[in-house]
């Protein structure tokens, strides 16, 4: 271990690491209140005498771990027992495939909104299963901003949007008033921001951003949309077959649930999504404020689908990079490098990101010269 | 933490817990440095100053590790180059979908060997997509048995096994001649025993037992029997698209992939396959000398197909019930109940349970009276 070992107030051990300014977009920085307490379930679970890793699935112990994310979720998003949450495998990519294979009917449609790379890859796998009408897409214009102004009427079985991009760094502020149920890719935003989820039927979203480890990825969903497509589906792409083993149909990712359930007791007990949401707001504006007062820096995205999480933004003179590159990187920060297809930078602000950190990278951007 | 706090020769601090004997059919016992060393890569991973819940995927550092996984995985089977391995999500369930997604041709039909739950599992989701025939089945003798004497033809897309039934104590002690591609489900018996892993074509198996935690599968596939099916796949189905994306299709589950690796070395340095199962016989032979010996016990499974990796049995007095339940768990034995759906007792003798556990399994036993 690089850190060093002190102890603290109650005589137990706590290992303080020379911590680095983590930007990366995911997997991406937790409270490290989590990675010392998963570290420790690691070692010995509850007092058990055993590791998590080691104790069956069926434990009560673990059984516990998983109806409290699953209730946790509804509490943090404010949702009735209309909706049932699960911690299901296979990341948002395998949603794409789960989404078409529950809700789009043999002879229906969906409508999908195109506003970037993992939009499109949703649209793919819908378009594998059955009719999908593309109602708005950005991608002539590298998808730098968000669409607007479409209709989805209620003909459509759904209508399926993600509601922040991270490689372009675009962010829907405002949601359509859709007459069909709306499904949301929240992957990278989920839990940043207050909105009313009450108004979508099915939301997914990776885990590995705002809510814990790579490894398992939520579904939120209303079960009135369920049931309707008449399809065989496969066991696992089943959503009603999960609802009914409450979300243990199969061995879960044991420890990718237990992270997550710490990240989202610790963003309840720090005043929930609100408090979230101010601080965010307070990280964006800083990079945001910098990018557009230095005119070496210009941001990628239109500026009013700005993301609060991803901030896209490159050079505006190519030849201050490898000066630019060693400054950060001497700072300490990790993980800035833009996204493989467009180049440049991305600075991402998940919730446990905290402000110093994005004040460090001002710092720097702002001693370039 | 439960554990007491020494520090070892290198001045490094370990954890000594109270260890259970833990007999859990899965998640269940890994080795102790599996434990320790995938709790310190949560604190900090190989010396980043970062955890490894936080760095990017496509980092070098876990690249590496992903590498390291599936190259290792080929060197304990002893395969060459036609194989691929990856770690995907989803486990056994998700296999048993994309097995015959990726294999059965629309027209064609798949043969099934039907020896317990999971092997009933696997057929039902091979029958939503194509032709099935079961060429043996011992469902009518509550699976105490494997059936043999059955031939597979090459009219076949495959023939689909599954070598070790967690729950009835059962294990193929041989494989069939058969002239179709050979898939074998082995997630409870994999890396326990040697084998000619050659003979197979497929092979998957969920982490949770003899591999790693929870949360990832093993999947070992010849590259020729892919692309036969003109299927249109579902991405994330696709074991092409995983092969081609190097098992990062999409953000892999990290943690769960590393300790596999952990687990992986683990065996590799202490003589491999063949080492585990000269230990796994030693256990299997004292706990089965026992329940053969001692007139209060009997075995569930025919005798010439019991499991090396778990044993069921029963109390021949269940007045015995209430007795034999508090010695075992005052012996700090953990995990003994038998499975919902036939009762009794299971020991699981996964390759990282310590013969002195079986011993002290056996001793209660014998003070049973």
């Amino acid at each position: 271990m690089a850190g060093v070992l002190v102890l603290n107030r109650n005589n137990l051990i706590e290992i303080k690491m020379n911590k680095k300014h983590n930007f990366s977009a995911g997997p991406c920085i937790l409270p490290q209140e989590v990675f010392q307490k998963s570290a420790e379930a690691v070692l010995d679970f509850n007092g058990l005498g055993l590791s998590l890793l080691e104790i069956s699935h069926r434990s009560k112990d673990f059984v516990a771990v998983m109806d409290e994310a699953r209730a946790i979720v509804k509490r943090l998003m404010n949702l009735n027992d209309d909706y049932e949450a699960l911690f299901l495998q296979g990341g948002a990519s395998l949603q794409f495939v789960m989404v078409p294979f529950n809700l789009l009917t043999t002879t229906g449609k969906a409508a999908y909104l195109d506003t970037g790379t993992w939009a499109a890859g949703a649209i793919k796998e819908a378009q594998k299963l059955g009719n999908v009408e593309i109602v708005a897409s950005s991608k002539t214009d590298q998808y730098s901003y968000i669409p607007k102004n479409y209709t989805v009427g209620k003909d459509f079985d759904y209508f399926h949007c993600t509601s922040n991009n991270t490689i372009y760094g675009t962010q829907m502020k405002e949601f359509p008033q859709v007459e069909a149920p709306m499904v949301c890719d929240m992957s990278s935003d989920i839990f940043s921001r207050q909105l009313d989820f009450s108004k979508f039927d099915l939301i997914y979203a990776g885990a590995q951003k705002n809510m814990g480890p790579a490894g398992t990825v939520l579904v939120v969903v209303k079960k009135d949309v369920l049931g309707r497509t008449q399809r065989e589906i496969p066991s696992y792409l089943d959503y009603s077959l999960h609802i009914k083993k409450e979300s243990m149909f199969n061995t879960p990712p044991v420890f990718a649930v237990y992270a997550s359930l710490l990240t989202l007791q610790h963003l309840e007990q720090n005043g929930g999504i609100a408090a979230a949401e101010t601080k965010n707001k307070a990280k964006a504006e800083l990079i945001y404020n910098e990018i557009d007062r230095n005119p070496l820096f210009e941001g990628f995205a239109s500026t009013e689908d700005r993301s609060v999480m991803n901030v896209s933004f490159k050079l505006t003179d190519e030849s201050k990079k490898e000066k630019f590159d060693a400054l950060w990187k001497e700072a300490g920060i990790n993980g800035l490098n833009g996204h493989r297809s467009i180049g440049g930078y991305r600075a991402s602000l998940y919730n446990a990101l905290p402000l110093e950190s994005v004040q460090v990278l001002v710092n720097v951007m702002k001693s370039l010269d």
